[in-house]
């Protein structure tokens, strides 16, 4: 049986830390080739979670789910030059099968607006009918210079959602629709708050018109881009060449979206929520809510028949559980449930089983709570409710405490030394952030908008150009 | 709107019938590279139903979900050479990324036996914890010769499960569980009998011991290999130096299993049961189970309100429907119901309104059954369920018809040109089975247990050597 292994101090090297808690929860192997990881059953089943939860809301809106192919032709790489020159240095390159060279090289798809293109000009030349919404839960591929468990892998899982609008506004408003969906699953699910903005012109998607970001903070303060949601406008259907017949029975040129989630929200996860003893996960996303530690029930086997009586209540209470009936030390089997982040444990020996009582035990505040069995079946929901509420307000605490909005150039930077999320008075060119990248390598996260949880003026004074603007952008060291 | 197109009668040329039929039934486009396609929403929601099913087995035997890598290393190809004989000229290779080449080449997978031995060797190692069961839901890619939409495709989705085990006797036993699950699954969910058999050496994967098979047959009498489970042996823990402790502390070597069905599936459910008006669907992986067509509904109200009638009863008995109310004509939209496959039509016009009748309309038999609507909510999951059955029913009648036991090589040629599959007492090399082959194009398909539906004698005379045997063979011409 594996001991557990200490865990490095967030506060000593929170690099090492992640690795450290990933590790420890058994989320996942590192693969063969660099940046591949093998996903164990504990990862996957937390991208299960998600998958099913986003899914269930993809189909509410009546996106129809897909499956395009991983391959892509040499002549759709070179149709949009924007869109590619963004993703060149990063893609995976086909040249033989077997022994024999291809006549053309074929490459692994980046990401599948090309496909989509291609198969959106298909289906409107032969049916006309708009909009269509897709979507397809698949994996992509990008050689990625440094890459990171999760946050940064060559392959990723993800959701690529795209969709075809015979209007702009019909279209921009979807892709903001999904932006606002995917802010409310990370703060209703995840138990992360957001920040949803727009992407400047310098970092939005390659090919996009506008992309809204949804970003978060983790523990060290670094912005996590989280979900984006992209307004194409018309810029691939005019390389695709796709057109359809309005009502007039003229010849128009559609607007497209796009918009995804990736596996890069396990590590966000992790990042947000867990502590120096290892993983915690927000109880509607955990595979496991409560881990059943039986003490000394080779000798008690009344312990052994009260774990079963548990149990019995949480599956009518649809809470999922495990029991740990091995021959561990109570030690280790508490350690082996705090690494792998269930919510919630009870711990049951003879003591327990005499007094009828639970000692129930929260992994986030490591709270003991004792009552009697008979208040399970409402205590249990009732404090899986509050750890999900505690876990976002512990959240929500840390981004506004270290969120400043700051008015000079000479503030930003201190500010950002600080290792805080600063705000600024920004009507600026692409020239001017690259200027505050290359000096504080923090870079513009999003425009934010003034509806957001933090007070900005109607307008203040742009920090390089000392003109009035409206315009509030966020500087952030990010992943 | 997409007017009605004709499809090709099976009669006259079953594969252009074939593809006129997915292509009516919207399940697939073809993707840009060859082999590849774009699976369609119902064509998709079909494999979705296979993958909610089949996991959902999974789950109760405790084989664990994950997700492996994409790519396998060159040094992983070198160490199991029988395996990768199989699959080297089918592998697509990556030899760049951007403008730049890799210092050793990277292969897509075709499988991921080598994947799984990596992972596998590394937790035994960490943790000496046997079996380990586990599954992914991914892609594999194959660069074939000829391709043929969801039959042999460039890249296809499947299930892979591979699991390692310390003794033979359980792997071994795992492996025909599963091919066993496998059976009842294509019998008792897509309606498809099939004979479970066992693979000869010249047919059995590369690097297994024993290969389990299940093979179908389509309405052309031509075999379907609908799903494998491999008793793979030591084969692979060898290569990979795989070891684990027993009980008795001592240096073992463990065996392993594969298995898998994949998206052909969807391939053999359209062969086996649709018509020369379209798709025909087995009601429980019917992604629609009923269309509602409203007829006349513009200038009848009362025909809008019936249909919700009817709607909100088939929600309450959990029926899959959706509702034509479209200003198509009554042709075309009963046209289009039919191509698309879903297993019932309720025709709605004012006529039905008046009497309060349901007109049902059977897909498969296209048998009108006329009832009060009060009857709604028993009579149709009856009739899904008869549906359901008669299709197995006639595919079992069309399988025994046209399956003969023979004894002589003579006769084995004379039935093949017939179109049978046939069945002789063949104890030969798998020379002799590449004979059979060059003369017939029909190979063996498994070796056949006597418990199976036909009739075999306890022994026979083997068709070249003349000795007697216990094992029979079955030859049939194969997709």
């Amino acid at each position: 049986m594996k001991k557990p292994e200490k865990i490095t101090a967030r506060t000593t090297d929170f690099a090492k830390w992640y690795i450290d808690v990933i590790a420890q929860a058994d989320l996942m192997n590192y693969g063969p080739i660099k940046g591949t990881i093998y996903f164990k059953p504990l990862g996957y089943k937390i991208w299960e979670n998600i998958v099913r939860i986003v899914n269930s809301y993809f189909v509410r809106q009546k996106i129809e789910n897909v499956y395009f192919p991983l391959l892509i032709p040499q002549d759709f790489i070179e149709k949009e030059k924007k869109h590619i020159k963004g993703f060149a240095p990063e893609l995976l390159t086909i040249t033989k099968v077997g022994d024999k060279s291809l006549a053309e090289n074929i490459y692994i798809r980046p990401t599948s607006e090309l496909l989509f293109a291609d198969y959106f000009k298909a289906e409107i030349a032969k049916n006309n009918i708009l909009p269509i919404k897709l979507n397809q839960w698949s994996q992509v591929l990008r050689w990625e210079k440094t890459t990171n468990p999760f946050l940064r892998n060559t392959e990723f899982l993800w959701q690529e959602g795209h969709t075809i609008h015979s209007s702009k506004t019909e279209a921009e408003q979807f892709a903001k629709k999904i932006a606002r969906f995917y802010k409310d699953f990370l703060e209703n699910y995840l138990s992360i708050p957001v920040i949803l903005g727009k992407k400047t012109n310098r970092e939005k998607f390659p090919g996009a018109f506008n992309t809204y970001t949804v970003e978060s903070m983790m523990q060290n303060k670094r912005a996590l881009q989280s979900a984006t949601s992209h307004f194409l406008g018309q810029n691939f259907a005019k390389n695709f060449d796709i057109k359809f017949k309005n009502k007039k029975n003229e010849t128009q040129i559609p607007f497209q979206t796009s918009w995804g989630i990736s596996t890069r929200l396990i590590g966000a996860i992790v990042m947000a929520h867990s502590d120096d003893n290892g993983l915690i996960l927000p109880p509607k996303i955990a595979p496991i809510q409560v881990d059943i530690l039986e003490f000394f029930s080779k000798k008690n086997p009344e312990v052994k028949i009260f774990a079963k009586k548990v149990a019995k209540i949480l599956k009518q209470k649809k809470i999922s559980f495990q029991i740990d009936d091995s021959n561990e030390q109570i030690g280790f089997k508490i350690n082996n449930s705090e690494v792998h982040g269930s919510p919630v444990r009870i711990e049951i020996g003879p003591n327990e089983v005499k007094n009828q009582q639970i000692c129930l035990v929260r992994r986030d505040t490591r709270e003991k709570i004792i009552f009697n069995i008979s208040e399970l079946k409402n205590k249990c929901p009732e404090i899986l409710r509050k750890i999900q509420i505690d876990l976002l307000e512990k959240a929500k605490k840390r981004l506004s405490n270290n969120t400043v909005f700051v008015t000079t150039y000479k503030e930003l930077k201190q500010e950002i030394i600080k290792g805080k999320f600063v705000i600024v008075p920004f009507n600026e060119s692409a020239k001017k952030e690259a200027e505050i990248q290359e000096e504080t390598t923090a870079t513009a996260r999003c425009i934010v908008p003034r509806t957001t949880i933090f007070n900005l003026p109607q307008s203040g004074i742009s920090i390089f150009s000392g003109k009035k603007t409206t315009r509030f952008v966020l500087f952030a060291k990010s992943y």
